[in-house]
């Protein structure tokens, strides 16, 4: 068993309860998760004293969502730096956590980076652990602040779209501050909307088959207080039907350079439904989302997840919180646990990850350098172009 | 505790399994039921010796779908009679087992109308009893008559839509034997094309909240050996994207005079897709589903289920089977069951039962008298009018 422990919290927090946070203690560093196996039912953070600690934590789900899974791969090495491990040890065993998570894979690579050049600066082991934590440090800053400027890009978007100023907004999955630095997405901008006494509703749909968005967009909204409905995912087409909703908000996978975007299984759906109904279908996602690899929709290769996610129920522990940790598993997700099976015996069941939208049901890219309105090739080009300013500057 | 009993099957029963028969043995007539709450699990018969055990496996579910409630429920009141229990008390049991089951209603109105024609004219209780289980046997057989004949005009027009016969059918929510004293609706279209050669696959949606598709119409696919996939409600969208779906079928649970189709909640999205995609979206159900008193889809009003079906994951003994017999409820519906939370505490739920498609999104509408298409409101009364026809001669 791994160097880890867990606190429960009180139910006192602040809204903006921490996905994830540095702290230094008497005894030395630690990395602080807020353990996400155990939402909605329970509020707890998970202590990682070391690395093989965070692995475990990540394997089992402890942490998820891209962006901040770079994060915390980014603090986990500086975890191993500042406690006097071997960091590039430390590196491949984080990398290898969930080896096609990019966005790990990424934040690893760039604290254990900044670390070899403060190294090949002569930099002691002190100094060259401050460098880790420092560029961990900016890479949880960098996209707090994207969140930050996605969420007034959206919100600014919203207003320019719907005048009347009271937003019925629906989205799906989970892209709020669970998998964030920041506020995050799509959930940043409805939580904008909200501060700015500007939401009327947020329907969330459930997101089968791994409930992202009854277990943690739920989780989110009922913790900022917004007016929230949730729906099984087949229900929203009554909602649009009904006139209920104004506009749809969701995050995006990865975004090719034609402007099609990869989401959660179920956004096309959405989408589709948005244009029959005339509703603006919005997609925010930092331009780190898009990949230049990937010139359009057919180029993006759909993942098959485990048929156990539909023919079983997610087991109990996996929705209502768990007493024990479980334990670690080398699956990717949620699917690995043991569940209730619902259909016979031998069933086939087609399950991808997600899906892709073309860029002609897209209202709109919401980035943190702006909006892009038709979405094109070139105004996403462009959008991506500011960003690499910015970072280079 | 009622008088009912359970009886296990082995597995070498044949694919026509029978949802209800009425059974004549040596210490009296039973009404046998296959157990819905044990599928796919498990195949268990129960045997209802007297009306208050139908009622119970009314009330538990254990019988469910509107036709097959309508010939359960007159099959109760020929059990009455034939046991000499009072047949008008029986009748009011049994149509107040689920309320707002109209077809329950209207199977045990008819055959307590036999009853009480008989004896008017003077029938002893032997003749009487004789006279409602010819009703209900009626009943019965009307019901599977119309089932066939869907199934043969359903699959005529798929083969005139698609001459390629290799069809990919698309389903959502359960609409074969289970529900009817035949081979069902949507799904016997689908069988009837599996039986030709011609279906090529059956995309079942799991069709949330309460599952019928991976619990029910994955178990009759299985049983039947056609070759069928279980997707969650929102993987549809990509099937239509990859053109993967030659055409959808879906059953009906009420149709307006215009031709707006109120079914199954999802059924809706799935006529948007549907479109967009150029599929043709079939809908089949027997005339007796047209209400003449709804003129259109405005008029339907949508009836909200409760938010726990959302809020909460079906207990397991509702999807795995019981080895016990739940305690009888006075809901209508596995939701009464307690089930894992998967939603915060307080989470409200937007549950509504069904959603009405227009008549412009329904290429056809097939029923026992043969499809119109387009659907149009003269059209419907034009086939409504054969089946009176045929009903009085």
């Amino acid at each position: 068993m791994a160097d880890q422990y867990v606190q429960t919290l009180d139910g006192e927090q602040p809204p903006g309860l921490d996905s994830l946070r540095w702290d230094e203690l008497p005894e030395g560093p630690v990395l602080v998760l807020l353990d996400q196996r155990r939402l909605p039912a329970e509020e707890a953070e998970l202590v990682c004293t070391d690395v093989p600690a965070l692995v475990e934590a990540i394997r089992t789900l402890a942490v998820r969502g891209a962006p901040l899974l770079g994060i915390a791969g980014a603090y986990g090495v500086a975890l191993a730096a500042a406690r006097g491990y071997d960091v590039a040890e430390a590196a491949s065993l984080l990398e290898a956590a969930r080896p096609t998570a990019v966005n790990l894979g990424y934040g690893v690579r760039r604290a254990a980076g900044a670390y070899e050049t403060a190294a090949g600066r002569g930099a002691d082991t002190e100094q060259a652990a401050a460098a880790v934590l420092a560029e961990a440090r900016q890479l949880h800053r960098e996209d707090a602040e994207a969140s930050k400027r996605m969420a007034w890009h959206g919100l600014a978007l919203l207003d320019e779209l719907l005048p009347g100023g009271s937003h019925r907004v629906l989205t799906h999955c989970n892209t709020g501050r669970l998998v964030s630095g920041g506020e995050g997405t799509a959930f940043a901008v409805a939580l904008a909307a909200h501060r700015a006494g500007r939401l009327r509703r947020l329907w969330v749909d459930e997101t089968r088959p791994l409930l992202q968005g009854a277990r943690l967009t739920a989780y989110e909204a009922a913790r900022n207080g917004m007016a929230y409905t949730l729906l099984t995912d087949n229900a929203a087409g009554s909602l649009f039907a009904a006139g209920e909703v104004d506009a749809v908000l969701v995050g995006a996978d990865r975004i090719a350079v034609d402007g099609s975007v990869a989401n959660k299984v179920g956004s096309y759906p959405l989408a589709v439904l948005a244009r029959y109904h005339h509703v603006p279908f919005i997609v925010v996602a930092p331009t780190t989302t898009v990949d230049p690899a990937t010139p359009d929709g057919a180029s993006i290769e759909v993942e098959q997840r485990p048929g156990q996610e539909v023919t079983e129920l997610p087991a109990p522990e996996m929705v209502t919180g768990v007493t024990a940790l479980p334990e670690p598993r080398s699956s990717e997700a949620a699917s690995g646990a043991p569940g209730a099976p619902v259909a016979p015996v031998g069933t086939q069941a087609y399950n991808p990850a997600f899906d892709v939208t073309p860029p002609e049901l897209v209202t709109a890219i919401v980035t943190e350098e702006g909006a892009v309105s038709p979405v094109t090739g070139a105004g996403i080009a462009e959008l991506c172009s500011r960003s690499r300013q910015v970072t280079i500057s």
